[in-house]
Parts: C-alpha cells; structure tokens; sequence
C-alpha cells in the first residue's frame, strides 16, 4: 500500500482536533494540509496544545486547497451541503463528519432539522459512517457520511436487537448522556464554568436530531419510534446510552449475551461488558476515553419484559474522529484498527 | 408553641448530619442526644466539619437515650424494625429515615428488599412521608416514614399526571441520575475518587427498591408499572428523574402547565421550572444543593404522545432530612418552612 | 432599630447576586432597587435561579436609582471611581466591592493596576474591608472598600504574625488556589468547560493586583514583601491560600496556636482548624461554601524555621458579598452575625 | 535487537496496570508474568479495565516467578528493600518503581522515611531513576529506581537553574498539587468521593518524603534547602508543582528562555511552554495525561528577583511507569521514545 494523502477541512475544532491527531500517527498517511479560518497561518499545536512537539504544520485557508486522496470534512452542520461540489474536484473520497448527509431521506432531514436540504439529490451516494452496519457498502464508497456520537452509541447498542427483530418497535425510550465537548469548541455563557460545572442538565428532552438516525438505522422494514431524550453531565468526553427496550417474547439474559457474541464477536471495536459485581459492572464512558471502543452491557428486568442496554463511547473518538479513520481504513482496505490501537488509560 | 425535644438516632452518617445542621437552627427546637456508635464520645464536629462553631454537642450511645418528644431515626435499613419497640418507649412521636416502613404491603416489601419484614403489623401505622401527598395524615400522625429520595423525586414530578388518570399505565420510563453522597458515608472501592470521579456508571439498571414506593405512591386504583434505572454521575449532592410518560389524550403543554399549577400552586418546595431559553430552563439539583425545594419542568414530544417531565431535589435534603423536618414541621402545627428557608446558592 | 434600605448597584453579576440572597434574609433589610444593564426589566430570578420564589424584584437601571441609607457597588473594577460622586448623592453609607478603593496610596494603584486613578482624593476615606483588621473604623464609616478575595484569604491566615512581628519580612511565599466563580459571570475560552474542568492552571504567577493589598495590611511599620501567585483548579468557589512564611525566632506549634487563639478567639467568623488526624485536619474551601467563615490552620517545619499557613474561604462570602455584609452589620451597630448565620454544608 | 522478557511483581495496582499497558504495546518486550496477591488467578483485565481486549494475562504469585530479562517492581514502599536479594537471582536487570531506593544515603533515608534501611549496602548501586539527568549511567545500570512523581516534576522544572548555580539555595519554595491517583488503588475515608471530590486539600504541607530527592538531586556542591508542601485538589491524574525560586543575579526571561532551551532542547520528553496569551499559556497537567511529557513554563516576577516555575506531568506516566518505560529503553539502547509516544488528548 501507498501512501495516501489526506486534508482536513475545518481542522481546528476539537473534532478536527481529534482527527489530525489520529491521522499524524497513522502509518499509510501524509497530511497534506489543515485548514481553519480562526487560526489561519497559526501553527496546529495553537489550537491542540497536545500536538506540541507532534507537528509542525500551519492551518491554512480552504481556498488554498490542493487535490489529495481524500478530504475530511469537519465543518459545522449546514456547511459540506453548501461546498459538496467544489470539494469533488479536490479528493477522490470524501468523509463528512457533520450531520449534512447522514439521511437518506430528504423529508426527515427538513423534519429533524428544520432546514431545507441544499444537496438532496447526493444523499444516497453517503454511505452512513457505522463499520459495524455498513462495512461491505464502504469498501467500494466514495462518500462516507460519519454517525452521530449520540446516534452511534445507541445503534450499536440496540442494533442486534433489532436487527432480529426482537423489540417492540414503538416502546423503546433512550436515555443518552453526554459530556461537554460534544457541544464544540465554542464557549457560551452554557458552557461557562461555573454554570456547566457540576451539571446534570436535560439539554434536549425531546426532538433530538440524532432520533432521526437512529430511527433509519434501526429501522428494519417497519418504521420504528425511538422516544430519545439527552442530558448533559459533568464530564468532558463521553456518551452513554441507556435503553429500555421491550422484548417482544421473553429471552433469558444468556440469549442476549448470545446475540450479541454473534453479532459482534468479531468486532474489533465492541466490547461486551458484564461482569457480576465490581465497579466494572457495565459500560462507563471514561473507559472509553482516547479509544475507538464502544463497550456494551445490558441487564434484563426481573420483573417485566424489559432490558436495559447500556452502550458507551468517546464521542469524539467512536462517535467522530476515531469512526471516520475506522471508515477510512476499510476504504483503503486497511487493517481496520490502524492507527486506532490506542486501549485507554485507567484509572482517568 | 413550647419547646420541642428531640433526638437523633445513628447521628453520624451524611443524613444524620444534615438533620443535625437543620435541627440545630430551628427555632423550637431543643435537641436532647445525638447517637453514634463509631464516634462515641466525640464533639459532634469531628463527624460534621461544618458544625464547627455551631454545637458542642458529643454523641452518646443508644443505651443512654432518654425521653424526648420526637425521635428520628437515621439508622441503616433494617435496623428501624428491629428496634422499633424500644424507640416507641421513648418518643411520642418517630420519623424514620430508613427505608424500613415505607411500604405498606408485606409482600411487596419482600419482593423488593429480598428479606423478612420483622414488624409487618407496623406497616400500617407509617405515613408515607411526602408531605404533598400525605400532609392531612401527617397532622395527627405518631409515625412517619420518611420517603426514598429517587422516589420522591419521581413520585412528585409525576404525582399530578398519575393522580388525574393521564398516563398509560404500563408504559413509564424513569431514568435517575444521582451523586455520590446518596451511598452514605462508609468508603469502598465502588467510591474510590479515581473510580468514582468522572463516572457515569449504571448502577441498577433494574430492580431499584424504590422502584415500590413509586409504584405504590401512583396507583391509583389500578396498579402502575414504573420501568426505572438509576445511573451514578460525578456529583455529590443531587438527584434527577427523567420521566418518560404516555399520555393516554392529547395535551398541549399549557395544560400540562395548568395541572402542575393545580396540583403544587401552594406548595412552599415545589417550584415548577420551564423557561424559554437559557441555562435554566429545566430542573438542575445543583440549583437545589442545601434547599428543600423540589423543582420540577417537562417538555411535550412534537412527534409522539410522550411528555418528559423532569425533576431535581438536593438527596439528602428533600430527599432525606428536608423532608423529615417539613413532616415535623407539620406534626407539630409549625410553618412548614420553619428551618427550611435556605435558598440555595448560585453558582454552585 | 428601625429598618434600613440598600439597593445593589450592578445586581446580575456573581457577587450581586450573592449579596441580593443575603439581604433578602436580612431581617433589618429592605432592598429598595437593583440594577442590571443586561438584565434590565427582568425578575430577579432570571439572572440567579436560586431566587425564584425568593424575590419579585425587577432589575433597573442605574438612572431610575432613588435615595437609600446604603448602596452597595458590584460593578467591575474601574465603575465606582468614575461614578463615585453620583452615588454619593443617593446613599448615607457607600460599600464598594470592587478594588477601586482598596489601596491608600495612589502609587500603589497605578503600580499595580497600570491605569491612573480618576479619585485619588477620595482613597483615604475609604476603610479597607476587613472587619477583622478595621473593626473600630467601620463602626463609624461612610466608606468601606470590600477586600478582594485572595488578599482576605492571605491577610487572616497571617495578620497575628505579622502584626507580633514574628515573620521574615521578605521571604513569605503565598500561593493561592482558586475556583472559576472568581472570574465572574463572562463566559470566555478560558471558561469553557471542556478547557475548565480539571485544569490546574497558573494564570496570575506574579504580579497579581490583590499582592497590593496584602502587603499593604501586613506592613506594621515596614514595608513588607509578599512573593504571591495564583492557581486556578476545578472548583466553581473557593480560595485557599498556602502560606509559607519564615519566623524570625523558634516557635512551637502550640505557641502558634496560642497566638492566633488570642488574635481570633471572639470572632465570630475565624475558625481555626488543626486536628491531629482525619480528613478535616486543615482548612479546606469546600467546607466553607455558602458561609462567611475564614478557616484558619498551620504546621510548623520540622527541618527549618518555616511555617505553613493554610487558609480557606468562599471567594463570594467571606471573599465578597458576606464580608461586605458583614461590615454593613457593623456600620449600623448589629450583631455582627445577623443574616450570615449559614453553617456550610457537608458533604459538599 | 531481540525480544526481552519482563515480569511485573505488584501489578494490579495503578502503577503496575499502566507500566503493563505500556510494556503491551511495546514492541521488543514480551511480557512474562505479572504478580498479584489480590487478583491472583484473575485475568488482568479484572483489575484494568481498559486492558479488556488487549490481553488476556493472569496474575500469579511471587513464588511462580521465572527467570526473565527484567524485572519491574511496583510494591508499596517498603517492599522491595525486603526482597531485593532474590529479585536478583531472578533478573539481569531491576527497576523499582518504590521509593526504597532512591536516596543515596542512608541517613536521609531514615530521617525522612522514620524507618531503618535494610539493605544500606545496595543504596549505592541504583542509578536514580529520571533519565535527563543521569542518562549516561543508566545505559550500564543493572538497578534502576524510578523517582517519585512530586520530586520528577519538581526536579525537572529546576534543574537547569541548579545546575548552573543561579539560585539561592535556601529560599526556594515548592507547591506541588496532585491529584487523586497518586494514593494508589486503596480506598479510604480520605478518598470517598463525597469527601474528595471538589477537595483542596492540603495533605502534606512539610516534611514530604519526596523532598529528600530533590534535595539530593539539586545539590551540586553546597547542599540546598526545599522548602516543599503538597496540596491535593479535584483531579485523577496529574501533578504541578509550582517552585518560588529566588535568583542570584537578574536574569531576563529571554535568558532563563535560552538556559531551558540549553538544557533541554533535545530532550524527547520536555516541552517549553510560554505562550504569551491563551487557555494554554502555562503547562497543565490534564494536557500530559497519558502522555510521558513534562512540560515546563516560568515567568519571572517584575517586582523581585523571584522566578516562577511551573512544571507538570501525568504522575502516572512520566512520575512513574512512563518514566521506569524510558529508562529500560535507555538500559537496552532502544530508542528513548519506543512505546511512549502517545501525545495526549485535547480535550480532556
């Protein structure tokens, strides 16, 4: 294999971040260039002080782009749909990390987002950016659309589940909280120390865009309901679904561990956790942190048809950045775990 | 109004202690004795560095307790029962903080606590301590139970809604985070500060025992299902309940609105939260650190017939020894205020 | 005494806001107007959520202030000097929060605030804000200039050394810790919870503006020298100053004891902590949360002449809006105490 | 280079789970045995969660060791000096981890350890452990001791200053705050999270062990003084000590500059940091977690001859198995950085 030559537009978010991160110790690649118009000129470590020492590229301007192998696209929602055009002519593959084209649905999109779509005709060419749900279709992919943080950790969680056809399709309720960086870069009196510090705050109870992935998602034949709701907590990474699924015939919690040894076992990225006591018990996001991993335990109830799936990730990693080199990989027919063997610190 | 004596019971614990804080800074009250048995002897100040300066009082042991008007009892589930017929011999009047006498059916008590009832005769004579519910009984009571705090922080955000027939019955979620304080004072590996700091760990995903005092507190009739979990988050002090209910007709959030105002327009520790924008339009528990106050808010699902109601309480205040002194409060004929008037700080 | 009326000169802030909650539970207090540009015609509780059901006061605006016996200023450092004559007008009694009148010597000022003073004429009437240190004057002042909050954290914690003349006048080291509440309420990158939350970050190592008014108040004939630095950590309140200072001749712990029991022994606000063992055996912030308690403790180098002074506040008490309370209390010949009562909170 | 084999005695702990999720990716070493009394017989993964996938290793005891090429001990203090002799049968080559071995004289050890040495004779053959300063001896020692976190950070940051004899040796002022993991793995009241979360706690304020080794190491003829104190505050992972040192003669910043960039311009594991303005300005611990960095800054006070010095490091990692990693490295001539080029995480 040769190398491949990337650029990251919108580099110096914390996703951008993230990204250039993995991509500068990733062995097949050479970053061509970075941009960002805040930090136009500046070196990268300006904006990632962990990358001082790593790097000595400088952003420059998305005008300044030359072609590469593929573009990363890490701009805000609303803009890839707007230069989708000019960004074809750069690269031959294209991975959007933004939220543009992650529906196939031109009506959903306008329903969840509440904006028309600029590019409705390209939103069947994404591939939705899931490896787990969609490897075959994204060896052969130009475009690759990357999951939501939120949308991912309850996909994988619920998706054997559904998949088999297993849950009541309009019950389910998903719990999902979320840590500060999800919100970005940009800080708001919301964000402001003393007033995010310490929080457990409902910041979208209900109509949450990212129901509206998971719904495509885990939609298999009929149109299922997913009753999402998220709550930001007090911690910087980190993203954990709880679901209450209701089972449509009653499976002991040995049959769910079963189903899911069989949809994942070979998953380089899923971990099953469910031990029988101890503080490791279920998944827990801050095991996740700096990983590609997204840890799934569940616990059926003992008293109705309910179980309890708890999923967990690093929403900038398996539900940004790390996700999109995992897609990467599998485009170039990469050893999917390259540059992401990164196993997490503990204690952290 | 005379003085009133009072002692407390297993002093020493985190509830113990705020109890204390309360009692000592009511105005009719006089307290008598202070039990510990890990600090017997001690200024009460060793245990509650925060009553440095405010008490000189020491703890005794149970063996010493003489007769007071009320009793309160901070002890450990299970202990209440065993020693009920002794503390009656002492006190008019008992509120129990345990979770000992709070359900009033045996069998239930059995299926949720997993042991034998030593005093199920008792059950009976326990009112439920959720002064918004059971405040009549309250005013001749001899026994009060004092609620869970996951309960009540559930039960109240719900109570309207449930106790006016407009909710599925079989079909609530509720998901409740917590802090690290409502697992008491006694260190372990699970509380650990480099475990326990930064988690967001599913603790009992199912089968919570408060899940019963829910259960029994909104049947109204008919016997509700109440599919809970409650999730650890990195605080100390705080509890929130997201309920995810069904509306059995159509609702628009105004009459949601006009209910809750029905039902807790008068009452002094519920504050009904719903504000347009901002960091405060939801119930957060760190606005209610220290208070007794119970804020509640909710949103309507533009796309389902959910609504999610949410509702915060500081554990160890409404959810513990608040509560308990507004029962006092109400037992004795006070303001039900009285020694309840901290407002709560920001920011916190 | 008959009552008094206040009004808050820029209410919204972080410290008008705690000063609203105290005066609101003042019981000699009526607030006649606060005022707020940004929140102007809001209720109170839009600004400082703990409010709501505490208050119906509006914000106004400075030009709608009428006549009262004493107006408080939270505006920011550099209002009160430019408008200072203007209040004076509307008030008997003026308490400044800010630092535009903290040091006597204009000198000083430019020096250490690199800007020119618009009222020099006016610094010496101002009683720098320390009750502790200024008891007498405050009794008879129309003028007090509230302390900063570092410089009250470092002045308590060694005011009995320096005033005995025990300590090496050049050598003290102070380093103080602080949380993110004493920024105030602007939310900026630097407040940004996801760069925040968990830093240890040095952001004043030298030539911080509160070394002025320490060395200001400790200086008993000479002029002393105080090598001060700053560290932010993740608390929202707090500052705990560790002081390292060099005695001139031996002294044993229990003689330092003696000395600060004699210093502080009837002051209602001072507690001095050092237990031989456990979790409390040295001032700690969180403790004083909410109070206007300043703890005081130290140990003795055993392989030098060193001591280490450690003392703990709650920058918006003690370090703001209950000091400035406190010295109102003493301006009208009340008990010091009045509506500072709080004990703090444990855990917390 | 072939392979080398290790084995870690004590390796459930916090340090032992990082040096072996270090020596796991790690491309020279094969990983032997690793001993436990706690876990023995558990998969490691049990005591380190974020190994699950990454190895399936289990724990045996001290008596099932094998002969290997290396040994790392990570006992508690106290340990290793006890059983040196037969870790010696079992190895060519040791590194402590421990603080046995660190001090080269035996009267240091026992006036601040309090406790009798039992192997004096052996004092002599460890090289101490940080490898800027004694890289040369370390690439023929047989016995490494690792240097404790506190005294690698504080060493570290002023070492260039000593070395060339620019300060006064008996002034300087060291302030070191940690976080929570530096305790290691035992809970304990002290570390309950409702009493260590949001801590500022000062737990050592003089006569920390740690100070014996920066003593040592900084004393180039004259021997100095340390005046150390150490505070915990509300972080997992992460140690800064900030060091008051006072200077000979006026240096200007672009000077004390030139003098770091001197000592350490070549140095793999230092980084300079001074930014003129921005979140990232001075080093902060959270930015070397994970990370084998120490990262330094400093800013000289315009009012004196002081310097501030600001150092951090990931206590874990460069204070302790990321250091003991280096040295190995360093020991079998591999390139310094082999297995330690993890740059960190932003943000986090």
């Amino acid at each position: 294999m040769g190398r491949i030559s990337v650029s990251i537009i919108g580099a110096s978010g914390y996703t951008g971040g993230e990204l250039l991160r993995l991509l500068l110790f990733h062995p097949n690649i050479d970053i061509k260039q970075i941009t960002s118009s805040s930090y136009y000129g500046k070196f990268a470590y300006k904006a990632h002080p962990n990358l001082r020492k790593a790097t000595s590229l400088k952003f420059c301007s998305v005008d300044e782009l030359e072609k590469v192998d593929t573009l990363f696209l890490c701009t805000p929602h609303g803009e890839s749909m707007k230069k989708i055009n000019e960004y074809q002519k750069l690269a031959d593959k294209i991975i959007d990390l933004s939220g543009d084209f992650r529906l196939n649905d031109v009506a959903e999109f306008e329903k969840w987002y509440k904006q028309p779509h600029l590019k409705p005709d390209m939103l069947n060419n994404f591939v939705y950016g899931i490896p787990e749900l969609h490897r075959e279709e994204m060896k052969s992919a130009k475009f690759v659309s990357s999951a939501g943080c939120n949308a991912t950790t309850t996909i994988l969680g619920l998706y054997p589940l559904y998949k088999n056809g297993l849950v009541e399709i309009d019950r389910t309720v998903v719990e999902v909280k979320v840590g500060s960086s999800e919100g970005g870069k940009k800080a708001s009196f919301a964000t402001h120390h003393p007033e995010r510090s310490g929080a457990m705050r409902s910041y979208k109870p209900t109509a949450h865009r990212h129901a509206a992935e998971i719904i495509q998602e885990l939609s298999f034949g009929e149109k299922i309901q997913i009753h999402f709701s998220a709550t930001s907590v007090d911690m910087i990474r980190g993203t954990m679904a709880t679901s209450h699924v209701f089972l449509k015939e009653d499976l002991a919690e040995k049959d769910v561990w079963k189903l899911y040894r069989q949809a994942y076992g070979n998953e380089p990225f899923i971990r099953i956790i469910k031990e029988k006591e101890g503080n490791y018990r279920y998944p827990e996001p801050k095991l996740c942190i700096g990983t590609n991993y997204c840890d799934i335990g569940f616990e059926k109830d003992p008293h109705s048809n309910r179980l309890v799936v708890i999923s967990a990730i690093d929403n900038l990693m398996k539900g940004a950045a790390g996700q999109a080199l995992q897609a990467f990989n599998i485009m170039y027919g990469l050893d999917e775990t390259t540059g992401l063997e990164f196993p997490g610190l503990h204690p952290i």
